[in-house]
């Protein structure tokens, strides 16, 4: 069994996106009270949404589940407030709710959370308890920057974080450290953003002592860990510098990356690099880049190709990062699994 | 002829520290009024400080002569105002002149900017005519953000910057993108914030057309380029998504990569990624890592040896990597050697 472990439902029927512009809009009124509403979507409209994108490209590729969440760039945490920011994740996370249940075979839910600049995470519990007590997701996308660009929020390590790890640590959920849409003109989304927001979680990690408090907290590093893989020398060093364990023994129990790497020497570096158990394969697929690579004649973001291609890895590693892996690091899946 | 294109001063003699110090405990004083003063540093001091360091080490590893510009952390544009900046960028360049005065076969200099935040990068102008014309510096090192780890100033494609280029291209300099100490607790320096400059500069060079703007204009991205050739493919299919021209044609004449990357697989990658004309040979020694890779029984940063053990690249590009690219990127160079 192929899983991916990073798709986005990037392709929603309009009136999301449209009610999020109303929502937008609405912040310009003072005057307006807010409210949740509805989105009048149909389960035919979400069928056509998928049928044509990510279950043709499941299909096409041979992958059979993707563990699905909510736009990535749409998420946007920066923009209004906390209730702005709670009965958007609220619709954004029934929508994938609505997708597993009509899909069941294909999708698995991941949440997102409710974040808003300069409030608690611990106020994103209540979202996070409905998406895996209720809709049965099994883990959570959470932003290291929810203000957008500016990084104004206390590092990962920070006990600022601590009550919204307790929560996944008792619902046994990890976390997907993904960011969101920049405003920050300096940082291109998908290009720096993302990846910045990558190379930044993972050195967080190595500087604080994250993993002694929670031992079995456990993240999800996209995008192929941003920059660490293919500097990976420079973190083993800076870590033997700063007298901190050795990589292995600090986080890697603890910090996966998935394999969003969109050509076939990044992936090469990528599993020579990093431990086969701390990989998990991903396409992000529809997603950052959409378009097919001249040099291959095939989609970018086709990464099991990457991989297939790859003689040197064992069976028994692949099936690790395919979908061994997923059952370790998100024990919520293991457990519908045996269900 | 083996020349090392990024070195910084970071062993210099204790009194450019302790003046330091004073500058900055001097900015909590309203009446005080700021002077440049001098260091009291001797041409023996000079030597000691390289001679069991960079000279000691450019020995043992067989690299001549090494691009060398004040210590990166240490630029801090961030503190205090442009007086304050000014006035410490012309204490650090003098150095690095009395440096190359000193041992004019082991080093060339370049120099740091006298940047603030929000100061038009076009006030750098006389301190970068002043290290070119009277000092024989080759190039600058630009911060994309003298916030230090906020992010604030425009991107690099910004008119902001043109002036500043302008002279760049009139001097024939090229400048290293390079960020400085983070005061954002969100970035660890060495393994967060530079890492992510490189990785935000390039990004910002796809989406603008600056090189139309100034074909001859080069600059050096730093740290193997940041997380870029990892994710070559990614930014090969941004560009084609965003209907830009192909990479190589957009900025190839004018984007360069050093090879400051610590453990082989990463210098793999980077030389089968980036064409061996868009590299160039660098350790950052005595830098961001300094201890010995318990993998290899050697220095992490010392990376000519991962270049020689690669017998897949001609010696026709070993040579582009070792010298022959410094003279294209580095004009002044080429005329400093015919001269």
């Amino acid at each position: 069994m192929i899983i991916d472990c990073h798709g986005h439902y990037t392709t929603a029927p309009k009136q999301l996106e449209e009610w999020r512009k109303r929502q937008i809009a609405e912040l310009e009124n003072p005057r307006h009270a807010p409210s949740k509403g509805s989105l009048g979507i149909t389960d035919d409209e979400i069928r056509a949404s998928l049928e044509g994108a990510q279950l043709k490209l499941q299909r096409e590729r041979g992958t059979e589940l993707t563990i699905f969440s909510p736009r990535a760039m749409g998420m946007s945490h920066h923009i209004g407030n906390e209730t702005t920011s709670r009965h958007w994740s609220e619709h954004c996370n029934e929508m994938i709710h609505r997708v597993c249940a009509l899909y069941p075979e294909n999708f698995v839910g991941v949440c997102q959370l409710p974040q808003s600049p300069g409030v608690p995470p611990a106020n994103c519990i209540p979202e996070l308890e409905r998406c895996v007590k209720e809709f049965g997701f099994i883990g959570c996308n959470l932003n290291p920057d929810p203000s957008g660009g500016y990084w104004k929020e206390p590092p990962l390590t920070d006990k600022w974080w601590y009550p919204l790890y307790e929560k996944m640590v008792e619902l046994e959920v990890p976390a997907m450290v993904h960011v969101s849409a920049s405003c920050n003109p300096n940082f291109h989304g998908t290009g720096a953003h993302y990846i910045n927001g990558d190379t930044t979680a993972f050195m967080q990690f190595i500087t604080a002592d994250l993993f002694k408090d929670f031992p079995t907290l456990k993240f999800i590093i996209p995008h192929g860990g941003g920059a660490v893989p293919y500097h990976w020398g420079r973190y083993r060093g800076l870590a033997q510098d700063m007298k901190r364990p050795p990589l292995k023994e600090l986080l890697m129990n603890n910090v996966f990356f998935d394999t969003c790497v969109y050509h076939q020497p990044g992936i090469d570096l990528l599993l020579k690099v990093i431990p086969a158990d701390n990989i998990l394969f991903a396409s992000e697929m529809v997603g950052a880049v959409k378009g097919v690579d001249p040099e291959t004649g095939f989609n970018y973001d086709d990464t099991k190709r990457y991989i297939d291609k790859i003689d040197w890895v064992s069976r028994a590693d692949k099936e690790k990062i395919f979908h061994g892996n997923v059952e370790k690091v998100y024990p919520r899946f293991a457990k519908r699994n045996k269900a």
